[in-house]
């Protein structure tokens, strides 16, 4: 491990997220919190800052990083990031609990959205600003972020880092210089997030809060560009007019989808992005996900009383697919009570999740589509064993390594979900009731296997909101501190995709060399 | 598609199944059953046995199977058999509904053990000796019992047929010719299946069934030899005397071993026995989930009453676990009432299943273990590019195309999996409310995901009983013919361990050749 190397660099992602939290700060300056909000913010940036410089001061013997350093290196820094990044809840008391508040941050930056929370009227504006802001940071990538605006050296050390960091199978290079591809698609980022913003503005401002529009704006924006999906109001969405919600929907699915897409389109290859087989797919799922939804809510046969219009039905299909396909986990009603094939149609979309190279968690849509076509080739190979595939993907021959490497992720992603789920049935919440209060009325459910089952979904998949005693309309507030660990490392798992967080367990990487 | 001799083997397996139904046959005489219950087993015999015979007047241009007609030949045998095999259920009006009827003896034939029977107390000895008889024959596979018996050509046409129809990644050969190595796994099936039978009576007969215990062993034995798990009694084997239990138990767990460690502990390797890691990661699991399962019947926090003494707390433990893992389905006690741990235990379970070569189900422990490896080398891979792994499993070097062949199959079995979940959702039964009782008292529950989701791992993994609204004291009576259909379908994908089913669905494979 060259130390020293790793130390400069997380010194500067130190110094980048205590200027990056200069916005929290004024944010309670603006609307004139006290002191300790204030102070909050003020004492983090300090320690952050100094700390940083100091890590600059050592000289590293050698310049370049290993592959190993790389990838040990972007999980040391989302956890660092977090450590620091809990502080300011801790100090101004909305969250007191420092492993709560940890959660909560890791929820922000890993753009899973789940909160552990229970009244969020109580929260001061720069913590509802800071964890909604740790979404639109954390969507991108942190070190990505750092790449952009840093000088570093020119011998792949830097690759190593954005492919641990990047969602997807591959990192698609549109252009040459890698550290061009980044800014561009940091700038499509920006100008998505500006547009949304505007386009919110539209709309009339919610009733009671209509000094908070452009406030409220900024914060459902962090949340969909990062897909995040972070609440700031009782029952997330709910209280959002019919408007800002097709918006919304609207642009979760544009979030969900690879932003290599958007330069094609910039650069008027339009073609190009309607070949895309990734696209394909996943605007047909889109599709056919919120149709199964929808038909479903309209025939319902079962028990729930019906309680929507047919304009609400379509509505609130279309936000909760949009919303759980792309991983955000914004809700809009209780879709807990929805009829099984509702609920089952969203449990899938959370497994299958975005698309690669955008900001949205899950398996990927990608992964799916190349093991499917891996699964036909497994066949085929039986029915003509000297079958040699020659199957593509995107235009290009599916590789024997990269469907290897799919159907290897796939698996161990299975794998972790259900060792998550096994711990969490350890922790003494199970078997407790838990009542709830959504639109679909009030109810009580006992958590049990399906709450964790859903949680570490929602958590290995960065979405937020479970199923149960973990719905839309709960919070994972009940879990025991252990409990909270585990699923902070299952979102982290979840959003660096494995592999960047295993190898932390390895020793030989902890090896000098 | 060489169809004269596929018709030809699928011939002889219809004259086998004819035979084989002498044996319910002379139940039915035995206990002085009506003309309907005998012709209902005299009418399929005459058919089955007219038809084979019909079938090897063709003569095939070609001698030799191609490897895809072996695979396909496997599915389509099964499928006969159990269109077949449900015909005395109909006649005999035990099970009136033919579809429901081919769910039973498809359960029988691949050793689920899920059952649509409501009210087993009104079925007829020849019956429940068909269906419990059913699992014996499906335990070893059906095919291989024919290739005992009938001489093939010695081309390796065999050899496919062995190969699609055994579980487990590899089908291991002991010694150099396959028929023989089949005849000695046969001579130890039949051999543990008399020890059992003989252990069995040593206990005293369940009260009230006094004149049945010979009966009820034979069926018992069955049941575990080929890890199917039809129950004869009302709430499966809670009415069993303790001792009983015990046995049920130990035998579980030895049919759920590879049956090649018989063969070499019989020859003596008792070293090599003990070296197996998949014996040793069997027998690790087995102990630790009775463990974790005991543990947590007996610290319960949870709301539903404490309701076993600690004898029986391990007792149930110990027999859940063992039934479960071998993917056989017998229940003791109502588990779906247990411990979030306990619950969540068992499904853990009932996806690994038994080890590879014995009778059991799931994706099998060598699978398992092979994956996990698999997920370090990916690690170490990571750490050190250049990195050529030389992981070993069994003492053999673990060669990359076993190491993707194991992902692949994982990743297609839970892709099915959740695609018959998917498929579930759709039916009307959803949503409705279903009383359970059960030795942990009455309750209501709502049929929905879990259900589903408990009832296709339940099927895809050859188990029989799930959880929620098709728990231990429940059944799948409730379900829609179609989804009854994709049930049993689910159960053969199973059985078969997937590609030989998915091979029909290839328009290639029905090509003249």
């Amino acid at each position: 491990m060259n130390y020293k190397k790793l130390g400069k660099i997380l010194g500067k992602i130190m110094i980048l997220e205590g200027i990056l939290m200069l916005a929290p700060l004024l944010v309670s300056l603006i609307y004139k919190e006290s002191l300790t909000h204030v102070l909050a913010f003020v004492v983090p940036i300090a320690v952050l800052l100094s700390i940083g410089v100091l890590l600059q001061i050592p000289k590293p013997k050698r310049e370049t990083l290993y592959q190993k350093e790389g990838f040990a290196l972007v999980a040391i820094v989302w956890i660092v990031m977090t450590l620091f990044g809990a502080i300011p809840f801790v100090i101004n008391g909305d969250i007191p609990n420092y492993v709560d508040a940890c959660f909560e941050i890791m929820s922000g930056f890993t753009t899973t959205g789940a909160s552990i929370i229970s009244d969020i009227t109580k929260i001061s504006h720069s913590s509802l600003f800071w964890r909604s802001f740790s979404h639109w940071i954390g969507g991108m990538g942190i070190l990505v972020f750092v790449l952009i605006f840093i000088p570093e050296s020119n011998d792949g050390s830097s690759m190593h880092l954005l492919r641990a960091e990047s969602p997807g199978p591959k990192v698609g290079k549109i252009v040459s210089k890698m550290k061009v591809t980044t800014r561009i698609l940091y700038l499509i980022y920006l100008g998505m997030t500006v547009l949304e913003i505007a386009v919110l503005m539209f709309d009339k401002p919610i009733a009671g809060y209509e000094d908070e529009q452009f406030f409220f704006s900024l914060l459902t924006t962090f949340g969909c560009a990062g897909t995040g999906g972070f609440g700031f109001l009782p029952g997330s969405m709910e209280m959002m007019n019919p408007f800002s919600q097709y918006v919304i929907s609207i642009f979760l699915i544009l979030f969900g989808v690879n932003f290599s897409l958007y330069y094609l389109l910039l650069i008027g290859k339009v073609k190009d992005v309607l070949k895309s087989e990734e696209f394909r797919a996943y605007f047909l799922i889109v599709v056919g996900a919120i149709s199964l939804v929808f038909i479903s809510l309209l025939t319902r046969f079962e028990s729930f009383p019906q309680m929507y219009s047919t304009e609400e039905a379509f509505r609130h299909s279309l936000f909760q697919v949009a919303s759980l396909m792309t991983t955000t986990g914004f809700t809009t009603t209780d879709y807990h009570v929805w009829p099984t094939t509702g609920v089952t149609t969203l449990i899938v979309l959370m497994f299958i999740g975005g698309m690669a190279g955008s900001t949205a968690g899950g398996i990927k849509l990608s992964r799916i589509i190349i093991a499917v076509k891996g699964g036909f080739i497994n066949v085929r190979k039986l029915v003509n064993p000297r079958y040699v595939p020659k199957v593509k993907f995107e235009g290009k021959t599916l590789e024997e390594k990269t469907l290897n490497d799919v159907f290897a992720f796939i698996t161990i992603y299975f794998f972790l979900l259900f060792l998550a789920v096994l711990v969490l049935s350890f922790d003494p919440i199970n078997g407790q009731s838990v009542t709830v209060v959504s639109d679909a009325g009030t109810y009580t459910v006992e958590h049990g296997f399906f709450s964790n089952f859903s949680a570490a979904l929602a958590c290995i998949s960065n979405i937020g909101p479970a199923f149960e005693a973990v719905g839309p309309y709960a919070c994972y507030i009940g879990y025991s501190p252990f409990s909270k660990i585990v699923l902070s490392l299952t979102m982290l798992l979840g959003r660096l995709e494995i592999l960047p967080v295993l190898i932390l367990f390895n020793p030989k990487t902890w090896k000098k060399v």
